[in-house]
């Protein structure tokens, strides 16, 4: 209040207001002190000459520093983060490279018929190299190490994102097929997926195009056969897929997801197909249902249809997969499956979906920083029908219970007990195995 | 101009001229003050006792910021870049690491004799690591997932480069031979290496030492076997090789190359060779021509000669190989082959040479930042013959025709058609199969 | 002195002394004037206010300066740094990732018999990603090409930090068990690490506890079968290890250690187990003994006793391991081998010794920075005898020299001679091997 009423004051006592500058006070007084005449004119010249002499370089030293500062300050042309693996982009948003991985060493036990051994595995061992280049063109590596030779590649493509909303790619990636598919094996709520896994699409080479919204996604692509098909005298396989998914509410907290999909291929030179199943455990490594190799097999077809909703803690999601066959000889096959699954996070998180399929959890509190991480307790009945015709692959029915710890968004601890409830036909037929079954993860 | 003719009265106004500081007009004006007697010698003290802190704690503050001003400023001591893929270096050039990779995505389709498999493969899926290690070492690591195993390590290798111009390496990398081996194959200007690639020398465990200058390079190595070679009771085979290269004219739009390759070969406990090539096409995998294995093969020997130029966006090279082995039954053998090629940028880049071979391209424009990428236009014919003595591997020659687009320097996409203009002898003696072969790449 | 004096002189001056700031002088002198009338009182509060405000500009204008200049000079979020690969951590310490590798390039030359080809290979060729992820959780992903698919997989666990120098593990990596096994393969001090290692414990896939303080580790873990284990049927083996080491004596230049291990393993399904060693080499990859598949085995139980001492540039080490075969038919079997070496740094390097095992060396001046890196000679004698009741594995007794050179931290040189002295019984009954052997390695 002082200072504003001497202001006033001084405002009011100046005849001719003048803006102040640094130091001008001095000039002010000078120029007093030369009215009165305590001060000469030469001294005055003097006075004035060195006043404005100290002026004109201080304000070059300040001009120095302030264009010193502008560049002190500045963020990095390049900016590195890491929360698990790397990721190192441009400012500019013309380049990014991601380097990430994820590691799942599981354990089981087995009950009941068919004997299958208990013991552990390394069940996924993969690194990735991603990144973006040039603003609009993107590239992705992955390769899972517990595999041999080429069959480890996993996705290995190029992509153009310079149309908005829309991606195309080329290389090797999954088909468009199937909620539990599109789902990374990080983010399925068990560790397998559900039986009707047996008419999973698979990863192959090809073209494809996704159109991406918020309520709706779009795929269309070409594929040629997987990597690890070997070539020779006989074409390979080729198929073609598509899948439409709607999300008419899709916010944080709610979903509500419908999806089809549709995916046909072309056996090629091999001219067989063979659909099997594991009891939704992996370590065994015993097929429960088993087509065997179904001869003179021009080609298949597969449809299926996906609903899914999140509600808060609460999510859910079913699948029903239905497989046609055509043989040259014989009669065509049908073989199909479904499942529905529940879940619930017992700490209040919400399953993340983005782009027509799940994500990671982030806990609402990380262990470490004072939280807990995120608990979800699941159930899951699912089913798979192998047998048509002269075909007895089986027909089995399981239900499994899951309990999923994730301390941090990178880390997950998985128990899981699978009933399978009774396996009608195929090689194990009428025998009912059990499954206890642990991982722990980190991806990232 | 004002301010000038102040200056300079002033300048003339003062008797004994003293250098301004900041602030010193006040000193002045007290000074002149104390002389008239306005200010009594006691307050002139105290003026003066004040004028000298304030200046001391005024030069001590801008002491202060200018420190941590040039503190702020310095560039880090690690410096982090990404133009695809990863580099991190240390301002000093101590160390320097790089994360890179390539992937090749292919697709072909056949006609003609003999039956090949229309399909689709990932041609290459590579990751690797390389740095320098205080100052004068370097090193690499660089896998193939499409290959299985050791047979996946390509180079990998330890350097010593403290000396001008020569690289002393240990370890794993592609014996000195011939200029379309030497080119990377994310560069050479074909999806496959012509038909005399049946005599690449390829990659050995050894030691080398390359001598680089811009007009000439010379390489001379000693090399073991192949990584992927087994031990056992028989020693491995070993080699030797050297090539010399001369650049008359080497610069950025202008090269004449001249390389002469010397390449010899001791089978070891196998005691046997094979030479085999593939129509120029990998991914039905047939090889048109194969010599099968020739028994009681004590050594080989290849010598290839090269040629080669660019011309502004017209490029040219050519290479003759020539391979001599010795039996210990049966008469020795020659096989040979050449090809020549040409090239033209529509777009007037100029295809990149250094160190004896050729490197990537940079477009004039990149697509994404205003431009329509590089484009050219090639021609290649080659011919090989595996037919001498008992020996009936077949001759061929062959006619590709090439398309090559790069968007950015880091993408490339390739079309070429491929005619087999006659296959003599061999087990596809008479067939004429034609390839036509897309592929995708992202290489950094 | 002269500035003292007038600044002591002014205090005396200064009826009431006040603090001095920025131009207070100017305010001194205008009360000055005011006060002995030169100056009037409206041009006094004309001056004071403009005074004012040129001093809360001032003041201004420097807290902007100062706040720039405190965000300019704050260490960056994160921080990259390189010495070999790559490490990117958080300041918080939040998240770390480190991405590294190996590659060892062999070559060797032998003589006596039995025969055992020369030869070259590529030993060991390893990529690791690890890392801290949220304060307390670390993971680590290592893999070796030069093995085929998941048996290539070398550490692939999980663990938790968040206990005082307790770290809790899950995955894939080593039983605790023997000192020489322990230490990295980066790491030991000869090429192959002596014969007693026929009874390796190698990695499995479990959970281990380790308790690292610097006098004292004690680990215990629970493990399930090899990463390459397959499942089937049958369970798999399991097995329990423990290890304890004491080290009274334990700082840079002088370490005296005592460990004691326990490994007890069940062979699962495949119900037999088999002991062999090369003769410290791998690239002919023979076994100088070999049981053979023993059958019937149901578990067996390994028990070592480690010694090693550092004193200065002198380091020693032995090791006694025995193992107890359990036969379901045949008696039990017991197999045991120890071996003693002793070192010397020709350049005054003391080997490094931490939790429980032996690290890298550091030059005292590296190649390339004015010195002649380390250099140090070594010499070792090994037995094992793995012949028992109706086992003729064979017994085997050697004598191995060695040199190694560092030139840097991340590069070593080694040349052994390893001489077996006498094998008895096996397949090479009587026969005395010995191996000439060069190694270049880059580590970090």
């Amino acid at each position: 209040m002082r200072l504003k009423t001497t202001m006033l004051l001084a405002g009011l006592t100046m005849a001719t207001a003048m803006p102040a500058y640094a130091g001008s006070e001095i000039k002010t007084l000078i120029d007093m002190l030369h009215a009165n005449g305590t001060v000469s004119d030469a001294q005055y010249q003097r006075l004035m000459a060195e006043l404005n002499q100290n002026q004109q370089q201080a304000a070059e030293e300040k001009a120095v520093v302030e264009k010193k500062l502008a560049e002190a300050v500045k963020p990095p042309e390049v900016s590195v983060s890491t929360n698990g693996g790397l990721k190192v982009k441009t400012r500019d948003g013309k380049f990014e490279t991601r380097l990430g991985g994820r590691v799942q060493a599981d354990a089981a036990a087995y009950g009941g018929d068919p004997e299958m051994g208990d013991g552990t595995e390394i069940r996924r061992a993969r690194l990735y190299l991603q990144g973006r280049m040039y603003y609009d063109w993107g590239y992705k590596l992955q390769y899972d190490f517990v595999d041999d030779g080429a069959s480890g590649i996993k996705d290995a493509y190029l992509s153009y994102n310079g149309f908005d909303n829309l991606e195309i790619k080329a290389g090797n990636f999954k088909d468009p097929f199937s909620l539990q598919e599109q789902t990374s094996s990080k983010f399925v709520t068990f560790t397998e997926r559900a039986l009707p896994s047996a008419f999973a699409a698979g990863r192959h080479i090809g073209v494809m195009a996704t159109a991406q919204h918020q309520h709706w996604t779009l795929a269309g692509g070409l594929f040629g056969d997987t990597v690890s098909s070997e070539g020779g005298a006989d074409d390979e396989g080729w198929g073609a897929g598509s899948r439409v998914t709607w999300a008419p509410i899709n916010n944080k907290t709610a979903v509500v997801h419908l999806g089809l999909g549709l995916n046909y291929r072309e056996t090629g030179g091999i001219d067989s197909a063979r659909f099997r199943q594991q009891p939704e455990t992996h370590i065994a490594g015993i097929n429960i249902l088993d087509t065997g190799t179904i001869a003179t097999v021009n080609d298949f077809f597969k449809t299926g249809a996906e609903i899914a909703t999140v509600q808060g803690p609460f999510s859910a999601q079913a699948e029903y997969i239905t497989t046609s066959v055509k043989r040259d000889s014989g009669s065509d096959l049908d073989f199909d499956g479904w499942y529905a699954q529940a879940g619930y996070f017992l700490t209040g998180e919400s399953r993340n979906y983005k782009n027509g399929k799940f994500g990671g959890i982030t806990p609402k509190a990380n262990v470490g920083e004072g939280g807990i991480g995120a608990w979800e307790l699941a159930l899951r009945y699912s089913t798979v029908d192998l047998n048509d015709a002269d075909i007895d692959g089986g027909e089995a029915d399981s239900m499994t219970l899951g309990l999923n710890w994730y301390p941090t968004p990178t880390l997950r601890f998985t128990a899981n007990y699978v009933d399978l409830l009774d396996v009608d036909g195929g090689a194990y037929d009428g025998e009912e195995p059990s499954v206890f079954q642990l991982r722990s993860q980190w991806a990232f």
